[in-house]
């Protein structure tokens, strides 16, 4: 059992610790795991798929914390939901909708708990991170907490993106195709690019471009010894197809 | 009870790691907290404005490891702070002083330990965390390692600090002043700029500058869908005011 | 006992929580410990010489898991080294191995251990981190995990390297020269430039480059006041002589 986190809060900013210190209080001496805080903060789409390829590794008897909440202060809920063997605490926005359509049991509660002290920007802190405590200290939420939902208001629904939907360090850009569903002869159009694939980079001449199934499953283009997004000028939400 | 890091060593860095390793070994299974890495380097006013807004809301039984010390191997002091119900451990730069001066009850203390292995550049890890692991494990500071002293050398008071004292990674900027004393139906003047008060960002046109209390009770400046930093050309110093 | 992190995965991206989210399952309860994630991706050489540098102050009971792989998915072994009271686990690529020539008494054996799952491009998370973890949870390799090993197949050597080996978030230069066995009247010699040596900033002029014993006892170049790295245009794989 593990809290996990996902977010857009940054990773060096004053943000993600508040969160920890409100966890360590509430939900003293379980671990606490960075999964990600430069979640692509103005794409919550690209954000969903991404975490549902980071979240299904560890999909066994953790807790999420998943935020990425450019509507925070507005109107919309609070939820929490169970996916299998995993909780998700979140934003009614779309962000856990993928995970959501790709379990096999999927059960949704709108959270109507209140903390006495809710900040308008900082739902991370103030709510989410006190539910996600709960959950992980008592395997479930308190009485009263939550109601019932129907579902979720936004739904990406469980298909792949065909879109680049994060852009690492190395310059790398994943996208949100699952790699187990095309072939590995298939070429991937990027722009007006066609790029081959490789199993790994070494197999590549040094600067060529080329597709590989990353290590979350996922289709990433990337280039040996040098970075893909800059060669091919590539961003978060750009297009790509294969054939 | 968790040791709280506040220093300008650099989330990335290869310093914070090792002050963590020096707290697991002589405090083991104390929880240890990133609040910030990146505090004002050569700002110390502004970091000690920015570390008593953080501290705050965490200031219960916590002991905060604060280091923003342009002066290290030179002749400040190194001081423990008692302040209502937490340890300040650090330089006797004016870091500590904010927290000090708004403290209902509060009690200094000149470290006079010395470890045997002192670096002349690194006393975050060799002489401060090794304090602080202390407080955290004992509750109180080991027998001969401090005196008592009559106060800070270095006192910048608990007034607000009209002054920007931190730009986050969206771009907000935020301020030394309390949200709490400032009316909302005040403007605050940037430069040559009059913002209005808005409660959240969604209330404001997208592009439009506006200011509010955000979740450390500051006012900031902020931009809807955009940096603040950057559109108006703010950095940490420049000063602001009301009317 | 800890595990302490040292790899090129990038502080703020994906891959750090995915190792952490293994170690936790495998080795609940053991302190992990990021010493840092942006070592010198393509400069393996640079990056054995830093990690010697940090694991001294720590070798004393601890796991060192430790990855600068740019061959990962092709041939290279993997390896975990017992050097004096530490082990390390890594790539078989020369990492470990100015460690290895600097410990007492060193022991090296092959991992010969697969998972079920083994990704092409992240060893650090599918295979490193197991044996990390096992290392670390029972104190040394399972049955049949391991075999006895001559010796490593990229050996670096335990000299000193005089060769700029990390920049830090400051500008400061950090070489691979140890300083205790330079004089300190000894100039450094970078580019076309004879820098002095200071005990600590403060006894330098604004401004002023000089070299200094760093707090991992490394010859740093340092700028008071300044970024040496940019003032002097320095960056990893600088060569650096004294006179």
């Amino acid at each position: 059992m593990a809290i996990l986190l996902f977010t857009d809060f940054g990773s060096g900013d004053i943000y993600v610790g508040q969160v920890k210190a409100v966890l360590q209080r509430s939900a003293p001496g379980v671990a606490v795991i960075d999964l990600l805080h430069d979640a692509p903060a103005f794409n919550v789409r690209a954000s969903a798929h991404l975490l549902a390829a980071l979240a299904d590794r560890f999909a066994h008897d953790n807790v999420f914390l998943a935020v990425v909440d450019p509507g925070v202060g507005g109107e919309r809920a609070a939820v929490a939901v169970q996916a299998d063997r995993c909780w998700y605490v979140g934003p009614d926005n779309g962000l856990l909708s993928v995970v959501a359509a790709r379990a096999r049991k999927c059960d949704c509660r709108h959270i109507v708990w209140r903390p006495s002290q809710l900040s308008a920007s900082f739902h991370g802190r103030d709510l989410f991170a006190p539910v996600a405590a709960a959950l992980a200290a008592h395997g479930g939420l308190p009485e009263g907490w939550s109601e019932r939902s129907g579902g979720l208001s936004v739904e990406f629904g469980g298909d792949d993106l065909a879109e680049v939907i994060y852009v690492d360090h190395f310059g790398n850009a994943h996208t949100g195709l699952r790699a187990s569903g095309i072939a590995r002869d298939a070429a991937l159009l990027v722009g007006a690019r066609r790029l081959p694939y490789a199993r790994v980079f070494s197999e590549v001449a040094e600067g060529g471009a080329f597709w590989y199934e990353n290590s979350q499953g996922l289709v990433e283009i990337a280039v040996n010894c040098g970075s893909a997004a800059q060669l091919l000028g590539l961003k978060i939400g750009d297009g790509v197809a294969w054939a």
